[in-house]
């Protein structure tokens, strides 16, 4: 199989496979990985401080000469709501005790979200090959700093109308992230009520206004699904789920675990562990927040408020309190190297050529 | 491009290509379109009563010679909570007052609703090539009885399991709906919460779970996505939206101008308008019934209790308080004859051969 086009061109990759950015599960080994086996991973460092960030790209770029995207959150804040914030504080804290887990409370002023636009400078200082970002979409000056450097730009669409605003706005590569997709969904103009477009829709919805590539996300696990993706019309694919159980991967055992035995039925789009609409899979940290029928304070805010309980739950390896973030192929996962992943979709891809 | 496959062999037909079976929308016009076009058309029968079932697949055989499917609803009755749907009746009545629409109550006794077993009988006597279903398993002597007449039976699943059943209970062909698909879900299994898993991700699934054909339904609307259905595993597809503005169509002027002025966001998943899952046009009747925050009834008698509403806006060919039922590719439509519309299907697929 051929598969030059233009994105694979843009980047100077070989296979038109991105591994997705996955915040606290992808490691600069996985994206080297992934980069090295002519792909193109994903670096994520959205809200992460200027010195994190300057650290995992070095460390990414130890491991690997060949390019890589490093993923952003484009999002604005949002003023959190104090009354929200008493009430969850105080419901996670009787939640903790009653699971007989410590909460420590942060005080808001000490949650350390960075905004994109402190990392932007770095990001042009680094000489990184591409960004990513995701939440919304780099302001006019980024873009034009960025552009400037020829640094590749992919951003994330859930919408048609939002993929037109990121060509409108000169992104080069479009991820067209349908409803299937693990994790926090890109989502950006209108979250309430979420657009839930199935990847098969989203995708030749897209590729029909955009003259840019797009890449599909979302259902992707396997060498049938990369194909029709193509079929679809992407001219490349964002992989996520299938990565998570990877030997590079930082995900507690428990989580690995929990992935591999997912059936498709079994994730749900909560907003309950960080603000903002996720799928993962469904475990007691969600369903009890659900079911306190308080008001979720907006992101970043409520990630902030159950990272006590999620730390302290990782540390532990217990699945019921963190976040278990996966798409709804996660049964089809396996463990094993992301090199060794990765290449197996690939061939599964060819072979089917 | 080479069409045959166990599928077609089955039934005899050139093209994998299903018209799905779209109560109030589907006319034997529109089934024999198809049919004579070489794709398999669907007579949707569901609930009906025999004398009208015998009169619709009369007329359908008097327009083709070619093989066609009639369509079941294979659900059990669930007994209505009675003070639901008093209370359901007086919302309804006061929503019609303040509207300006007449609501002309029916006795529960009136409602009209008949058991597949009913129509079972007939189907054996009319020679029908092929018999679909949906909302649940035919029962075992159904089954029975259908295939020693060498009827084919082709079942709707939404999950694994429930495709892991039909295949148990000897079902020749398995339709995937995914989340996408226009209408009302197929689900049987478990419906609280709803599976709601895309067709990129059901299809592959149950492939490989399944050895029967497997056709994929949802997010159908070109070429492309028919060759992204095959691509992911798919031996047919079943096409739905794309014929409710057909000039065959059923559908009412301004249900057709709906569809094809909906954007891919349009569409929502509702059980305020027949007490089923079901996926539409998000219009007054939905938000206004959800709105009200009282209890649905269950399906079939909240579909009974709307019909008064329903029945007299589509006389009034009134958008507002109709069921508006369509995919999330609905904007994809186009108003031509079924053959049109079908045999440009075909040839958008073969093009991408």
């Amino acid at each position: 199989m051929n598969w030059n086009n233009p994105f694979t061109k843009l980047l100077e990759i070989k296979y038109p496979f991105v591994q997705a950015p996955m915040l606290g599960v992808t490691t600069p080994g996985m994206v080297a990985a992934i980069s090295n086996n002519d792909g193109l991973g994903s670096l994520p460092v959205g809200g992460l401080s200027a010195e994190k960030t300057i650290e995992l790209i070095r460390k990414t770029k130890a491991l690997t000469n060949k390019p890589f995207a490093v993923n952003l959150f484009a999002n604005e804040y949002e003023t959190p709501n104090s009354d929200e914030v008493t009430a969850m504080e105080k419901f996670l804290q009787d939640f903790s005790k009653v699971n007989g887990l410590p909460y420590q409370k942060e005080s808001v002023e000490n949650y350390s979200f960075h905004s994109y636009r402190e990392l932007i400078g770095i990001l042009l200082n680094e000489d990184v090959d591409a960004v990513s970002f995701t939440f919304g979409i780099l302001d006019d000056e980024s873009i034009t700093a960025l552009k400037e450097k020829k640094i590749t730009l992919i951003g994330t669409s859930t919408s048609v109308e939002e993929a037109l605003l990121l060509d409108e706005k000169g992104i080069d590569i479009i991820v067209a992230q349908g409803i299937e997709a693990g994790g926090h969904r890109g989502t950006f103009l209108t979250s309430e009520p979420l657009p839930k477009i199935g990847v098969m829709d989203l995708v030749p919805q897209v590729v029909k206004q955009v003259l840019k590539p797009v890449l599909a996300a979302g259902g992707i696990s396997d060498g049938r699904t990369i194909k029709a993706a193509f079929m679809s019309g992407a001219q490349g694919v964002q992989i996520g789920t299938a990565f998570i159980t990877s030997d590079e991967s930082a995900a507690v055992s428990s989580y690995k675990s929990a992935i591999l035995n997912a059936s498709e039925t079994d994730t749900v789009l909560t907003k309950s562990i960080t603000g903002r609409w996720a799928r993962g899979i469904k475990n007691k940290l969600i369903t009890e927040i659900e079911n306190a029928g308080i008001a979720i304070p907006a992101y970043p805010v409520q990630m902030h408020l159950t990272t006590p309980l999620r730390s302290y739950a990782m540390h532990h390896d217990n699945p019921d309190f963190i976040s278990l973030w996966a798409g709804q192929s996660s049964g089809q996962a396996v463990m094993k190297p992301a090199a060794v992943i990765f290449n197996d979709l690939v061939k599964q891809a060819e072979d089917l050529s």
